[in-house]
């Protein structure tokens, strides 16, 4: 199939280049403006993943939109901005699938809703669940996950993008699967902070209690809280709490210890958008205000981890 | 309070000396005939921890039996012959507390089942969760779960048994807790298994499908499946399915490697236990049954792991 990616980052070039292997035509899309396209479109790799000769690159949006499918992986911030420029292109018979992993920070709006804003017309879906760049490029498979509210959809994308690489599974909760991709990252800062903090150990009490935080936010938004645990939340702690690839728990790990990180990791943001779901939906997510405590308010993160993991005894449930 | 630690193992030996460290009179029973007594006897230490001067270490189990509270560790498989030692004992009064993760491999069995086979007249506990020997005497807390039938119980206990090191909560699901804390072991053997192929980004995918596993369980039995996400199970997999300390990872990364471990861990019986439970409460188990598979009837490991996360095009859940 002749499939767009959108956004030649680390992961959209990823997907580029997985997608042209198992045979599909690809073109890949960058802003002439970005750095990761400049450096693609002279050396023809970023590397990690060496383009195709196949491939095409190109700047030209009107270009990248010619495809059956676009596959969207941008920044989750600058999504919003994407689809004004999206808003009146000619969509018709496209699919569009969203493989980024992240929340509109101002609103805390899933970025299937933002998409519906503007194209309600046009079938999305969302790629998510585990899985580094670094370790598929190296053979090792994963498990992922397609969901759509259209089954359709979610059978032709599974088809056309199955491999011994990365096996799909079937998606049904968009909420659920979009909350537990974005929110991930949140618990992955919060990891790295432990990490830093010399209380790896406690990172078993954190996959606990923030899979349960996560389930009953996904549950107060109206999906099913036990995709909390699927692939893209819990299935995804794997490369997020524990991996040394992990750019929030990095961040998480640098923060705490005073370092520089050099960039906000994406979880920033979404710390930002969960705090508003959590005042939308009156969920209690502890975990996140205790990040966004530590990141966006100054507080000591020895104290405001050791408080939120060791202080009150309770109910576990 | 007075104390009996029944059990000189490593855990054994780390809870008299925690118990000890937090104010209470111990006795530390082991068998006269163990390595581990013998070694203790003579050098006061195991490597992990040192006695301290103030503790008893008794191999005569009548001493042992004068504390208000028992707390036993030993291995899961010979507690039922320990039952029968003490089903003729004076209990009165007495306090029993399990911290051990195994069920009966003959017969699935939970531990606290076989206590009450024989004591049904004394109160018993368990007390499970996350945390290493190697961790806790570092001074890295970590969270743990006692659970009973008896509220009383577990308030006491907990009162008795926290201090900054470990922080305690009431579990509220003895069949939960107790299966949860016991298959983390076979969870454990099959992430080592992974990392032994190669195969360590499947671990996120493996949390994701082993709690699940293991949250049916628990409830075709008659427990709470959200159990499973609770400190005894998911909370435990920090330090079993990520951690270098794990025996029954180390176990199953050496099992795949055609390597020597020298002993079968825990979770080797444990997974003969889960299997007997399948078949009486007709649950499927995908993972203890690839466990077994490569283990006891010598399936290749490579294939049955990769049947199992990477074969079929299916839901969810």
């Amino acid at each position: 199939m002749q499939i767009s990616v959108i956004g030649c980052g680390r992961w959209g070039s990823f997907l580029a280049w997985y997608l042209n292997g198992i045979g599909h035509q690809i073109t890949l899309y960058g802003r002439e403006s970005s750095r990761k396209f400049t450096e693609l479109r002279k050396t023809g790799t970023n590397g990690l993943v060496t383009l195709d000769e196949k491939m095409n690159l190109t700047s030209d949006l009107g270009a990248a939109l010619k495809s059956q499918i676009l596959v969207i992986s941008i920044g989750a911030q600058s999504f919003r901005s994407l689809m004004e420029q999206l808003s009146s292109r000619d969509l018709a018979g496209k699919t569009v699938v969203l493989c980024m992993k992240g929340l509109e920070a101002g609103t805390g709006k899933r970025l299937t809703q933002i998409f519906e804003e503007y194209r309600p017309d046009t079938p999305v879906a969302v790629w998510v669940g585990p899985g580094h760049v670094q370790d598929f490029t190296r053979g090792i498979p994963n498990c992922m996950v397609i969901d759509s509210r259209s089954m359709q959809v979610k059978k032709e994308l599974v088809n056309a993008f199955s491999s011994d690489l990365i096996r799909f599974y079937y998606g049904d909760d968009l909420i659920g699967n979009e909350i537990g991709a974005a929110s991930k990252n949140v618990i992955g800062i919060a990891a790295g902070m432990l990490d830093g903090l010399n209380k790896t150990a406690l990172k078993g009490a954190l996959m606990s209690r923030g899979t349960r935080e996560i389930a009953r936010l996904i549950r107060k938004m109206g999906g099913n809280e036990i995709t909390a645990y699927g692939l893209a939340h819990l299935g995804d702690y794997e490369a997020t709490v524990f991996s040394p690839y992990s750019h929030n728990r990095r961040f998480g790990e640098a923060f705490v210890r005073g370092e520089d990180y050099g960039e906000l990791a994406e979880g920033v943001a979404t710390t930002k958008a969960m705090l508003t779901l959590g005042r939308q939906y009156q969920a209690e997510l502890p975990i996140s205000d205790a990040v966004n405590r530590v990141i966006n308010q100054g507080e000591e993160p020895n104290r405001v981890l050791s408080d939120l993991f060791l202080r009150s005894i309770k109910m576990e449930f």
